[in-house]
C-alpha cells in the first residue's frame, strides 16, 4: 500500500504541475508590458500594475490551453486604468483578459476591444471578464467605431460594465465574415450595458449579432443574464442578424429600444424582462422579421412603446426582399409570454406602407403578412383597460390564436375570438413587479409543434408537471431579484452613486464668471444675483450646471464677444441650464454653439424663462454635435438674424442634432431666419426621431429672410408637434409643411397674415441604405 | 436455474411478441384497401395484391413505432402496377411503403408520393423504398406537378427508379414550409434517376431541396449514392435551395445539367462523380451561388460544359440581392478534386452582366464577386492542353489559390501563379475512366480553416496518415464500379432492354396504312416501296416509326383530309421519321402537326429527303407540346402557306417548343409566312435554349406575308447558328434579328434581294421572376 501511496503522490504532483503551470509576469509600463506579450506561452499570467496607462496597443496573442490558458489581468481588478489612444486585440487560443478599465480616452483602430488581430488571425476559447469601458469615445459622433467586436469561436465576454457610447456603431457586435467565426456559440453573458445616450439616427445599437452580409450564417450567440439598462441609443438594442442566436434572462430596464430579430433567422427569445414605467413610449419589447423565432416565457411590464416599439411587434416584409430588406414573417412562434399594463401587447403588420407606393419603390414595399405564425399560451393583464389589445396594421390571417387570456378591467376590445376574457389578481414578486401568476388553470396550453422543447418557465422552473399558459408556470412563493445592479457587471464597479446635494456659487459682478463655472461641479448651481454682466470671450460649459439670477429681479448678461463666438461655447459634457436671465449679443455674436470639432461626449441646454436679444445666432449647433434635449421655455427672442439652427447633419444617413427640441410658451419677434431649423436627412422607417414641440408660443415678425419661405423647417423630422401658437404677421408662404405619414401634427394654431400650416401626406425622401 | 431459463424464455417470448407484433392485411381492391386504411395500428402489414390498380388513391396514415412499424407493401415487388388517375398520400410516424410501380397514369394532385395527408399533418420517420415511377406524367406540360413531394422529418426515399417526367416541376422535392419540416435530416439514397427528357425551358429539375422562401431554413438533407442517368430535365439536376444539405457520392452520369446551390448555404458536395462524353457541352458540374459550400473530393470526368455549366462555376452575385435572385459567393472551400479531361474546369464571376446593364433593372446585375473563397489542392489532367483552365469572367480577386496542379501536356496558359504544372500518368480505376492517381506527393496540401474535418477522399479512404491532393488519397488497387447500374433503384427493375432488331413492314398501295403503322413496334420501319398512297384523314404517330420509300424512286402521299387537319398526327410518344417520300396536301390542310391538348409524353419528327408542297402548314406544334428535336435535311418545302410553326408557348415562363430546330441543306421556295416561327418567352439567365440551326440551305420567294417582316422569327431562343444559306428575292426586311448578348450568330450567307441579317447585342426580355 505505501508504495501505491507515494505513486499517487507523484501523480497528484504531476497533476498540479500541470494545472498550476502557471508563470506570473508584472508589468509595470509599456516597454515590460510590449516585451511580455511577444513569447506568451500557455499558463502565462502577465499583470498589469496598478495605475493609469496611457496610450497603450494592447495585441495579446498566444497558444493558451484548456487547462493553462494564458492571462492578461489587472494588479488589482479596477485599478488598471485604459486612457488616451488605446486599443485591446487578441488572437489565439485561452486567452483571458480580466479588470481592466477603459476610461478618459478612445481606440485608435475600429474597435476598443476585437477578439483578432488580423483578417485571419482571429480568437478563441477566449475571455474578456470583469472589466468596464465607460465614455472611450470617439472625438466625432460619425467616427464609427466598436467597443467589443467579437470574432472566431467559443469566446466569453462576461461579467463587465459598458456605458457612455456617443459615436455612431454598436457597443459590441459578433461578426461572422469568415469560416473561422460562424458557429461561434460566443457567451455575452452577467454584463451590465449601462446607459447608452440617445445616438440621433441610426448606428446606435448596444449588441449587434452580425449583419446583413452574414445574415445566412449559423452563429449561436447567447447573450443571457445581462442587464440592459437605459440602452437608449437606437430603437435597437439587440439586433440579431444571424441564425440561431439564444437571448434569454436579460432584464431590459427603462431602455428606449427594442429586441429585433432584423435579420438571421431561428432565434429564441425566451424568459428575458421588459421593464417600463408605464410612461415613456420609446420603451419596447421585441420586433421580429424573419423565419422561425421562437418568443417564449417573456415578461412585459408597463412598457408603452407603440407600433415599432410595441411589446410584440410582427413586421410585414417585402416580397422577395432585397438582402438588407425585409424578409417575411414565417413559421414564428409566441407562447407562454405575460404581459402587464403594456400597451397594444400585439401588432400585426407593422410597418406595412402599402399607402406609400407612390413614393418608394416596389423593393421597399412591406405587404407580406405573417405565415404560418403561432400566438398562444399568452397572458394580458391591464390595470386599466386596453381597448385595442390587438393591433392590425395589417391582417394577421396566417396567425394561428389559442389560448391566450386577458384581464382587461371590463372595457371591451374587438379580438373576442383571439383573447379570452378572465379576472385576474395581481402577486407581487419583485419589488415593484406584480404580475397574475394563478387563475387560468382552466385553459389548456396549446400544443403547437415542437412545443415540448419548452420546459421551463421564466424562472428556469420545469413546466413538465403543473403546466400553465403566460410566463410562470407556478404561483409558488417567487421572489425576485432581476433589478439588483449588483448582480450585472464587473464585481469592482457600480453605477449607483450617493446623490450630491448641488452647491450654490454665487458669484459677483466683480468676480471672474468663468473660474466660478469651473469651480463648480456636476449639478450645481451658478447664482448670478441679479447683477450686470459684461463678457468678452466664450463661457466654456463642460460640465452639468445651472446658471440663475437670485431674487426678484434678473441678472443681465451683455456679451460683447467677436463676431461668431458664442456667449456659452456647450462642449462635450456640458449640459447648461439657465433661468430667469437677459441675454444680449452685439448682433454679430451667438448665443449658444457648440465646439465644430470633436463633440466626444453630448451637451444639454435649457433656457427657462429668458430674455434673448441681438445675437447673429441664438444657437449654432454644428455638425456632430447632439443633445438630448432642448428646451426653451417661457422665453423671449428679439431681434436675432438666426434663431436656432439645427441643420448640419446632412449626409443624410438619418442623424440630426437632437432628440427633442421643445419650444413651449415664447415669444419670437424678429428673428429673421432659420427661426427653427432641425433637419433629419436620409429615410430609414426602423429609426424613429426626432422630436419637435412647438406650443404655446407667438412669432411675430419674423422668417423674412428664409429663403425657402418656411418659418419652420422640420425636413426629415418623425415627430413634430405644433399646437396652440400665435402666428403673426410672418413674411412666409408656409408657418410648415408637415409629413402626415409621420406623426407630424399641428391643432389650435392661430395665423394671421402668415401663409398658411401644411401637411403633406408622403414626402420625398433620399433612402440610406 | 431451471427458474430462471423459464422466466428467460418468457421473456424472450414478450419482447418477440413486442418485435413480431405484425398483422398482415392482404388488400385485393381498392375497396378492401381502403378499409385497411382506415384503422392501422402499429405493426400492420398492409399487402396489394399482385395486379393491375386502377384510379387509387391511397392516403396512408397511421402511428407506428421504430420496432413496429406500419407497412405499406406490394405482395410482390414490381408486380403492384398503380395505374390511371392514381396517388400515394401518407402521414403519421414509422410508415414504409415499397414495392409500387407507378405507370400509365397521373396523379389527380399536385404530387405522385406526398409525405404528407394536409398541411400540417405530415410523414415522420417513414420510408418510400423499391418503388417504380415511369412516365407517369400529367396531360399537359404546363401542368406542373412533382412525383415525391417530402415533407416532416427523418424521412427516406430509397431504392427507386424514376425516370420520364416530361412535365413541368423538379422530379423530387423537398418541402420545408413549417416549423414540422425543418431540420428534416432526410435520407435520399441509392436510387437510380433514370433519363428525364429534355423540357424545353425551366421547372424541370431533377431534385429540389426547398424554394426560395424557404431558403433560410436549415434542412440537413443527405441526396447519397444515387446515379443520375441522362437527367436532361433543364440546367439543374440538383437544385439546393436550404441550408446544410450533404450532396455525396452520387455519379451523375451523362445529365445535361448541374449541382447548383441556387439557394440556401452551407452545402457539402463530396465525392460525386461528374462522367461525361468529352463532346457533350450540356453535361455539366457544380455551380456554386451563396455562402459556405464545401465542394471536396469529387471528380469531373470528359466534362465539356461551359460558362454555367463548367465543372466548376462560382458565379457573381447581385449586391443585396432580392430574396429569389443570386446572393454574393463568400467563404465557400473547393479542395481536393480531380478533373480530367474536362475544359476550363475553374470559371469565376460566371453570370457577370454589366454589359446589361441598359437593358436590365440594377436589382438583375451580377457585379459582386465571390469573397473569401478558397480553391486548393485540386488536380487537372488534360490529355488535350487546355489554352484556359481557368476562366475569369469577372476578377477571381477574393479566392485563394493553393496547392493546385495541372498536367496540361505541354500547352501554355496564363495562371502560372495559381496552376502548378507537373507531369502525371492516368491509372484506370473503372471501365473507361483513368484518372492521376499519383505524382504529386511533393505538394503539401494547403491547410486552411477546419481542413481537418475533410478525412476522407473520394472513396472514403482516411486522409489521415498519407494524405495527398486530389480527389485521392491513395493511388493503390482502385477498382471501381460506379456505372454499374443494379446497384442502384429498385432490385427487381432494370432500365436496360436487349437491343429488337427493327422490323421492316411493307406497304402496298392497297393496304391500310394506318392499319400497318399500328401493327409495327418501337423502332420498326414502315417501307411504301415507291408506291403512290392517297389519304383522306390523319395517320396517328404515337410510337417512334420510320417511313420510307424503297428502291430507286421515291413514294408519294397526296393528302385529301379536311381543312386544318395534318397527314401525321403527332401524339405523345409519336418519333417520325420520314425519308424519300414525295407529300403534297390540298393547300388548306397540314403536313405535320401535334395534338392541341394532353401532349402527355414528347413527340418527335425527322425528316429526309423529302418533296413538300401545297400545305397549309408544314408543321404546326401546339402550345404545351415538345420535341428534343426536329430535324429537316434535304428536303423541298415548296408552295406553302405557312412553314414551321412553333410560337405558342407564349406565357413567357422560359418555355418553348424543341430543343433543336434544325434546318440542313433544305430548299424554301414560296413559303409566305411562318418559314421558320420559333418562340421562347421570358428571360431566365440561367436555362438555356433552345437551338436552331439553319445550314447550307436556300429561300427562295417566302415570307411575302409575314407582318413583322421578318423571314425567320426566333425570339428569345439562345443558340441560333445561321449559316451558308443562299436567300433570293424575300420580300422581307430582314432574315433575321439576331441577340447577340446570347449565343446568336451568323456566316457566310448570301442575301440577294432578302433585306438584311441583323444583330442587336441585348434584345428586351420580359422577366420570368
Amino acid at each position: 500500500m505505501r508504495n501505491t501511496s507515494i505513486l499517487f503522490c507523484i501523480l497528484l504532483v504531476l497533476i498540479s504541475c500541470k494545472i498550476n503551470n502557471s508563470n506570473e509576469i508584472l508589468v509595470t509600463n509599456n516597454e515590460s508590458l510590449q516585451k511580455a506579450l511577444k513569447n506568451t506561452v500557455a499558463g502565462d499570467i502577465i499583470v498589469l500594475k496598478n495605475g493609469v496607462w496611457t496610450d497603450v496597443e494592447i495585441k495579446f496573442t498566444g497558444e493558451g490551453t484548456k487547462e493553462n490558458p494564458i492571462s492578461l489581468k489587472a494588479e488589482t481588478a479596477g485599478k488598471v486604468f485604459i486612457e488616451g489612444v488605446s486599443s485591446l486585440e487578441m488572437s489565439g487560443n485561452y486567452l483571458n483578459v480580466s479588470g481592466l478599465f477603459f476610461r478618459n480616452g478612445h481606440s485608435p483602430k475600429k474597435n476598443v476591444i476585437a477578439f483578432r488581430t488580423s483578417e485571419k488571425q482571429v480568437a478563441n476559447h477566449s475571455k474578456v471578464t470583469n472589466c468596464v469601458i465607460l465614455d472611450f469615445n470617439n472625438l466625432e459622433r460619425d467616427q464609427d467605431n466598436l467597443w467589443v467586436q467579437l470574432y472566431g469561436k467559443h469566446n466569453e465576454f462576461s461579467n463587465c460594465y459598458l456605458a457612455g457610447k456617443t459615436n455612431g456603431g454598436p457597443t459590441l457586435r459578433v461578426d461572422l465574415k469568415g469560416n473561422q467565426s460562424i458557429r461561434n456559440y460566443h457567451k455575452i453573458i452577467n454584463n451590465h450595458f449601462g446607459p447608452r445616450p440617445r445616438k440621433g439616427g441610426a448606428r446606435g445599437e448596444t449588441i449587434q449579432l452580425g449583419s446583413s452580409f452574414t445574415s445566412m450564417s449559423p452563429s449561436n450567440t447567447l447573450i443571457a443574464n445581462n442587464l440592459f439598462e437605459e440602452c437608449n441609443g437606437e430603437v435597437e438594442i439587440i439586433s440579431s442578424k444571424t441564425n440561431f442566436n439564444i437571448i434569454k434572462n436579460n432584464v431590459f430596464y427603462k431602455s428606449e429600444g427594442s429586441v429585433v430579430t432584423r435579420h438571421g433567422n431561428y432565434v429564441s427569445i425566451d424568459g428575458n424582462y421588459f421593464i417600463g414605467d408605464g410612461k415613456n413610449e420609446n420603451y419596447g419589447g421585441i420586433r421580429i422579421i424573419n423565419t422561425g423565432h421562437w418568443v417564449t416565457n417573456n415578461l412585459f411590464y408597463k412598457i408603452k412603446g407603440k407600433n415599432f416599439r410595441s411589446p410584440i411587434a410582427i413586421m410585414n416584409g417585402i416580397p422577395k426582399s432585397p438582402l438588407n430588406r425585409y424578409n417575411q414573417v414565417t413559421d414564428v412562434v409566441v407562447a407562454y409570454n405575460t404581459f402587464v399594463d403594456s400597451d397594444s401587447p400585439f401588432q400585426f403588420g407593422v410597418g406595412q406602407n402599402l399607402a406609400q407606393k407612390d413614393v418608394l419603390p416596389k423593393s421597399e414595399i412591406r405587404s407580406a403578412r405573417a405565415l404560418r405564425t403561432e400566438v398562444v399560451n399568452n397572458v394580458i393583464y391591464n390595470s386599466k383597460g386596453d381597448e385595442n389589445p390587438i393591433i392590425e396594421h395589417d391582417k394577421a390571417d396566417g396567425v394561428t390564436f389559442n389560448s391566450n387570456i386577458i384581464d382587461n378591467n371590463g372595457v371591451d376590445f374587438k379580438e373576442k375570438d383571439w383573447l379570452i376574457s378572465k379576472d385576474l389578481t395581481l402577486t407581487d414578486i419583485c419589488s415593484d413587479i406584480s404580475v397574475p401568476v394563478s387563475g387560468f388553470s382552466d385553459v389548456a396550453p396549446y400544443n403547437g409543434f415542437d412545443f415540448e422543447n419548452i420546459t421551463e418557465d421564466l424562472l428556469g422552473n420545469s413546466r413538465g408537471k403543473s403546466n400553465q399558459i403566460g410566463a410562470l408556470a407556478t404561483s409558488q412563493n417567487i421572489k425576485l431579484n432581476v433589478l439588483d445592479k449588483s448582480k450585472y457587471g464587473a464585481d469592482w464597479y457600480s453605477n449607483v452613486f450617493e446623490a450630491k446635494e448641488p452647491k450654490t456659487i454665487s458669484v459677483g459682478i466683480n468676480d471672474n464668471l468663468q473660474a466660478k463655472i469651473d469651480e463648480a461641479e456636476n449639478g450645481d448651481i451658478i447664482d448670478l444675483g441679479f447683477g450686470l454682466f459684461e463678457i468678452n470671450k466664450p463661457l466654456v460649459i463642460k460640465k452639468s450646471i445651472t446658471i440663475t439670477s437670485s431674487g426678484d429681479g434678473k441678472a443681465h448678461i451683455i456679451y460683447n464677444g467677436e463676431k461668431e463666438t458664442p456667449l456659452f461655447s456647450l462642449q462635450p459634457y456640458g449640459k447648461l441650464k439657465i433661468e430667469k436671465v437677459i441675454l444680449k449679443g452685439n448682433n454679430t455674436n451667438y448665443l449658444f454653439a457648440t465646439l465644430k470639432k470633436n463633440m466626444s461626449n453630448h451637451f444639454g441646454l435649457k433656457v427657462n424663462y429668458c430674455e434673448i436679444s441681438n445675437f447673429n445666432y441664438v444657437l449654432r449647433v454644428y455638425k456632430q454635435a447632439f443633445s438630448e434635449e432642448i428646451i426653451f421655455k417661457g422665453s423671449s427672442i428679439t431681434n436675432c438674424e438666426n434663431g436656432l439652427e439645427l441643420s448640419e447633419e446632412t449626409n443624410d444617413r438619418g442623424d440630426y442634432n437632437t432628440e427633442y427640441l421643445t419650444i413651449d410658451g415664447c415669444i419670437f419677434t424678429n428673428v429673421k431666419q432659420n427661426v427653427i431649423d432641425y433637419y433629419r436627412g436620409g429615410y430609414d422607417e426602423s429609426t424613429i426621431g426626432g422630436n419637435l414641440l412647438v406650443t404655446n408660443s407667438t412669432f411675430t415678425n419674423s422668417g423674412a429672410s428664409e429663403k425657402n419661405k418656411r418659418l419652420f423647417n422640420h425636413n426629415g423630422i418623425h415627430n413634430v408637434n405644433i399646437n396652440n401658437n400665435i402666428f403673426k404677421n410672418n413674411k412666409v408662404k408656409f408657418v410648415s409643411i408637415l409629413w402626415g405619414a409621420k406623426n407630424n401634427i399641428e391643432s389650435n394654431n392661430t395665423l394671421i397674415n402668415s401663409g398658411i400650416l401644411k401637411t403633406e401626406e408622403n414626402l420625398k425622401q433620399t433612402l440610406m441604405y
